[in-house]
C-alpha cells in the first residue's frame, strides 16, 4: 500500500494464461498486478515484470520484495521457499498450509480423508506388488498418478498391470519424487462436475454454480455452466462437497474441486486445484464476477463479490493444438465475422499439438443454443 | 504480425484511462497493446512501453515503428504528424482526415452542415463584435467554446457578454489558435443523449443503443443504457442521425456523438469524439462486445462483435474527485462489502477535485433498481 494511489501490488508465481487472465480484473480494479514469468515470451508476458526460476529461493523473494501478496499461476513452488517467505512476513495466498493438498495428491488424499468427504478407493504405493495388489482388489483396472507434477493428463496412467508403470517406480527410486505413486480405483462416472470456491483469509465464502466439464485425452474441452439438473440431490452433493473442502483446507483465493458423478449416484471428489481453473473461464462473461477477479480480491483480502449468473447458460470451450495453418489470429477475420456474439480468448502462445492456446465462451439464454454456438466459434480454430 | 504467435500489435497515443481500459480486451483477444504516455504513472501504465511527448514527430515515428496500427486515447496528436505517419505507410485509425473532425469544433461544425445533420445554430467568430452581434440574434446568452483542447466542460463558457471570454481572444491573436473561437445558440434540452458507433476500414459498422447521459458540472456523472424512451421517435431520430455522422467523417474505431434532446422535440448535435467515450463505459459489462474491444477490432480491421446488451439496463456513475480521506483504494473494504455486485472500476489515479479516477457499473433487470444501486455503490467514494 505504499503507492501514491493506494494500490494494492499482488505478485503472481507463474506466467501462464492464469496469471495473462488475473490482469483485466487488477486493470479494472485498480490493483498492480506483477508476473514473476519462467521465461520470455510467456503468456503473461503483458504483466511479466519480472523473469526468473521460481525454484531459485533468492529468486522468489526479490520478487515478493516487489509487492503486498503472493499469488500463483500454478502450484509447483516449493514448500521451502513459501514458508520462508511467511517467516519474513510476506502475505501468501494460498497459504502453504493449505497449498500442499493441492501440490502432492497423496497429501490431497489423506485431507480428503479425514474431511469425510467422498472420495475413490485408494491407496499409496511404493512397488509394483503393491500396486498388483490394489488392482487385483478394484476390478482388475486402476488408476495411477504420479503425487506430484501432473496436470493436464500428464501423470495419470489407466492400468491393468503394475509393470505399466515401472518407469515411475524406477525414477521414484531415483529422485526420491515423495517415494509413492497414487492409485485409485476407476470411477464407472457419468459426467464430471467441478465447484469452484473463493475464500478469503477472513474466512467470507463464494461459490460458483456447480458446472459439467467434457475431458477429451484427459485435457478439460467445454464447461457447462451451470451443470444441466440430471439430479438435484447430486448438484447439492457437489456443493456441498466443495464447502466442506475448501473450509477444511483454508484454502485462499479460488479453489476447484472436480467430482466424479458417479452410476450410481454418488459424488467423488476427483482433483483439487488452488487457483483459478479451466472450468471456471466462463465466469469471465458468465458470472457477474469472474473467478480471476475474485482471486485477486480473495488474495488481496477484499470483500468477494457477487458470483450470478449474467445469464442463465454459459459455455466455455478450449481451444487446443492451434490450427494447421498457424497461430489463432491467422483465423481471427474469419472467426470473428462468422461469430459476432462469441467471447474469443487467445493466450497468445505458439500452438503445439494439445496446448491450451485458447478458448472461446458464449453466453445466453438456451443451453442446447449456447453450446452449439460456442462449439461452432472454437471449430473456427480447428 | 511479425511475433511468432501471429498476434496484431496496436499501439495507443495517450497514457490515460481509455488507453488503460483498451488494455483487458487486447488480452483477452490476444492483440499486444502499446502505449506512448506522457508521463511516468499514467493511467494506462499497466501498458506503458514508452514515456514521450506526443507532439514531438520522432518520438511518434519511432512509437510507431513498433506496432502495426496506431490509435488514440485523446484527439490531440498533430495533424502534421498523423499525415506524415500516412505517408510513411503506417496505418493509422481514425485517419487524420477524419480525425480532424473531432479535434477542432469548427471544422467539426462546418462538416455536420455539410451533412445536413441538426445542430444548434453557430458561428466562427474571429472578435468581441461578432460574438455580441450573435448572442444578440440568439436570445441574449450564447455557448461560446474554444476550437480546440477542450474537454469535460474546459474551454466551454455560458456568456451573455463578448467581454466574458475577452481572455480567448486575446490568446486567440498570441498563439494564432485557429483564429476564431465557435458560438453556438444555448439550447433548450430536455435531456442529452449520445449515440456510440464502430466503423471499420472495410466499411462494417455497429452501434450500441442510444444512451442517456447526465452531466454535472460539465462533466460526465451518469449515464443510463439505453436511454429510457420519453418519444421512440427521438431515439430512432439519434440513431439515424449517429449512422449519418459515422460514414460522413469515415470514422474508423469508435466515435460518440453527443446530442441534445430538445423541449420541442428535435435532436441536434453536441459534440463527436473519435475514441472510446465516457457515455460506453457501460458497455463493459452491459454488452456483449465493449467499446474498448470493439475499438481494437475495428482499429485492426477485424470483424466487429455483437452489440446487443448483456441486461435490459446498465447504468454508469463517474466517482470524481477522490474521496477525502485519499484515493479509491482506501474505501475498497467498505465499498466491496457493501456493493458485492457493483462493478467498480479503479483508474489508478491520484484523487483532485474534479477528476475522473474511476467509475461504476451496474447491471440487471431494472432501469431504477440499477440506477439506484449504481448511484449507491458509487457514493461509497464520495
Amino acid at each position: 500500500m505504499g503507492l501514491e494511489t493506494g494500490s494494492i501490488r499482488i505478485g503472481v508465481i507463474g506466467g501462464g494464461q492464469l496469471a495473462r487472465m488475473m490482469v483485466p480484473p487488477a486493470i479494472h480494479l485498480g490493483l498492480r498486478i506483477s508476473v514473476l514469468a519462467e521465461n520470455e515470451g510467456s503468456s503473461a508476458e503483458r504483466a511479466a515484470d519480472m523473469v526468473g526460476d521460481y525454484r531459485d529461493p533468492e529468486t522468489v523473494y526479490a520478487f515478493a520484495d516487489t509487492v503486498d501478496v503472493i499469488t500463483f499461476d500454478h502450484e509447483h513452488v516449493p514448500q521451502e521457499i513459501l514458508e520462508e517467505l511467511e517467516r519474513r512476513g510476506v502475505a501468501v495466498h494460498p497459504r502453504p498450509a493449505s497449498l500442499q493438498f493441492a501440490q502432492d495428491k497423496i497429501v490431497m488424499r489423506e485431507k480428503l480423508a479425514e474431511l469425510g468427504v467422498p472420495i475413490p478407493a485408494w491407496a499409496a504405493v511404493s512397488n509394483e506388488a503393491e500396486l498388483q495388489e490394489f488392482i487385483a482388489a478394484n476390478g482388475g483396472r486402476a488408476v495411477v498418478k504420479t503425487a506430484r507434477g501432473g496436470y493436464d493428463g500428464k501423470g495419470v496412467r489407466v492400468v491393468a498391470d503394475a509393470a505399466e508403470v515401472r518407469d515411475w517406480f524406477t525414477a521414484l527410486d531415483e529422485d526420491g519424487h515423495g517415494g509413492h505413486l497414487l492409485v485409485e480405483e476407476l470411477v464407472d462416472f457419468t459426467r464430471e462436475l467441478s465447484q469452484l470456491v473463493a475464500r478469503r483469509p477472513s474466512g467470507e465464502t463464494r461459490t460458483w454454480p456447480v458446472v459439467e466439464t467434457i475431458q477429451r485425452d484427459g485435457v478439460c474441452a467445454e464447461v457447462l455452466a451451470p451443470a444441466p439438473v440430471a439430479n438435484p440431490a447430486t448438484l447439492d452433493e457437489a456443493a456441498r462437497i466443495g464447502a466442506v473442502v475448501a473450509e477444511g483446507v483454508a484454502v485462499t483465493g479460488v479453489l476447484a474441486v472436480e467430482m466424479f458423478e458417479t452410476r450410481d449416484g454418488r459424488v467423488l471428489v476427483n482433483e483439487l486445484a488452488m487457483r483459478p481453473h479451466n472450468s471456471g473461464h466462463f465466469s469471465i462473461e458468465g458470472s457477474v464476477t469472474s473467478q480471476f477477479e475474485q482471486h485477486l480480491r480473495a488474495v488481496a483480502d477484499l470483500p468477494l463479490g457477487d458470483t450470478r449468473m449474467t445469464a442463465p447458460a454459459a459455455v466455455m470451450v478450449n481451444v487446443l493444438g492451434g490450427p494447421a495453418e498457424g497461430p489463432m489470429p491467422v483465423r481471427y477475420a474469419a472467426a470473428l465475422a462468422a461469430h459476432p456474439g462469441a467471447k474469443i480468448h487467445s493466450y497468445d502462445k505458439q500452438p503445439r499439438p494439445g496446448r491450451k492456446v485458447g478458448h472461446v465462451t458464449v453466453v445466453g439464454d438456451d443451453m442446447t443454443e449456447v453450446r452449439a454456438a460456442a462449439k461452432a466459434a472454437a471449430a473456427a480454430f480447428d
